[in-house]
């Protein structure tokens, strides 16, 4: 299996259509995977916002105060409401805004960027990173006559380990998972590890060659990848009902109300 | 960047040289990541054990009793024993029991794996991963003169995604972490994301390749990956002080009792 990044890519502006932008610069196989920074998807698709057209509510100006109280971090209220705004739900207030946005997804401040973001002060996560993953998809389909698999990325962090990693958001052309149950392993037991998210596995083998900083390079391709002959599964987002730590943690911000 | 998978190992028994077995079946390069799933570490060092050699205490019964009551699964009060006796603590008794290992690894089961383990009821993750990951790669050079980065992986879940990845357990030869700290984006803004959590990210890349059923597979190796100019971080597991999760987890769990 093979990552490597597409080199040369300009900065991405709304209205630029990422597939084309991606495949004047390489060459694609069937069965490539194809990641994409989210930031360049939301850029292609006029995410960026500024603080000005926020108008903090009384939660965002809770958050923003709760978190310079508990943090010692200023906070800017306009920016709690933009957070606010792109979740569902808010799980954790402070000593940072984790939330659960629209389309499942469960990060700090929503995935909101402020860097490598040139004209605006904030760009958002897409909307549907799942449809952004399938036009993409489509689009390249449609320029070359190969259908590659897409999935939009984000760097994010996760509870108990610390830094971040490359997660999917959305994707099209493949499963979100293999999933090995009713397999055996070399004993003839059966499997107890029952679902492999590859999708996230892909995402972060992706974000090694892409990196976090001015490196330009947002799209990785993963070559060679084989999903092979297992069951499929399509959810990578855990029930709100069977989260035991989304439980737990609704619990514990009601706690400090 | 490349990854594939170690063709042709053995089924590995106590006292097995992993380095050994290892540079017998490729021709190493410095600069690999080689990626060793912990199951053949623990069978080399003897993490076998056996069901009938744990005696219950109360807090097993009650973990046992009560994954049966909120599950409906049955539950061997000897492996909630064998749960505990890895655990430094227990963060959830059920639906499933979440804890700390020694090493400070936060997981389901203790990673206890009952899968792919021949002639044994269960194997226990390595005791130091870190330490076996030095010791690999100590046992590579002084073989090759080559001394590549060694981590040692699980696969693990997590909270609020579905499915398990690959994580690193243990490592050497390469910080956890690049550190992007001080770093710029595309607009000379100091960046956000700070940390990127390059060993996960690269046990997760080692994981598409290893699978989880009887492939065989357990060495990945990653070639020609760059670390980069960057500054490092070696932590990879939070301060338990500062990990809102685990303490939230700590206060839901209580509110069971
Ligand atoms: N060519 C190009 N690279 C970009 C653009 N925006 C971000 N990048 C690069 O894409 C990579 C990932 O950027 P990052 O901000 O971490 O994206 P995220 O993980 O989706 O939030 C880095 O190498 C950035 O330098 C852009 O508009 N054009
Ligand atoms: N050759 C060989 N492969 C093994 C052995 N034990 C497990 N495997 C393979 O190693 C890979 C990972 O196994 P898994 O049970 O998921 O390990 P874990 O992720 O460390 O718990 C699979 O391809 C297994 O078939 C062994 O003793 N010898
Ligand atoms: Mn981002
Ligand atoms: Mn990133
Ligand atoms: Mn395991
Ligand atoms: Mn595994």
């Amino acid at each position: 299996m093979e990552v490597f990044a597409v080199e040369g890519l300009p900065e991405v502006r709304p209205g630029d259509d990422v597939a084309e932008l991606v495949v004047e610069r390489t060459a694609l196989r069937d069965g490539d995977v194809i990641c994409v920074a989210s930031t360049i998807v939301s850029k292609a698709n006029g995410r960026q916002a500024s603080l000005s057209s926020y108008e903090p509510s009384e939660q965002a100006v809770r958050i923003a105060e709760s978190i310079e109280a508990v943090a010692g971090e200023e906070k800017d209220p306009r920016l709690a409401q933009a957070i606010i705004e792109e979740c569902e739900e808010v799980l954790v207030e402070a000593p940072f805004v984790l939330g659960v946005t629209q389309f499942g997804h469960i990060t700090v401040n929503a995935g909101i960027d402020r860097s490598n973001v040139p004209d605006a002060d904030l760009l958002l996560l897409p909307e549907d990173p799942a449809a952004d993953a399938e036009a993409i998809r489509a689009g390249i389909r449609e320029r070359t006559g190969v259908a590659p698999a897409v999935i939009v990325t984000d760097t994010s962090g996760r509870p108990f380990r610390l830094g971040q990693r490359g997660v999917a958001l959305g994707w099209a052309g493949l499963p979100a998972s293999r999933d090995w149950r009713g397999e055996r392993d070399r004993e003839g037991r059966e499997l107890e590890a029952t679902v492999q998210a590859v999708v996230d596995e892909l995402a972060a083998a992706a974000n090694l060659v892409t990196g976090e900083g001015d490196g330009g390079t947002p799209v990785a391709v993963v070559r060679d990848f084989e999903f092979g002959d297992h069951a499929a599964s399509e959810q990578l987002f855990r029930d709100p009902e069977k989260d035991i730590v989304r439980q737990a943690l609704r619990e514990w911000s009601h706690a400090r109300d």
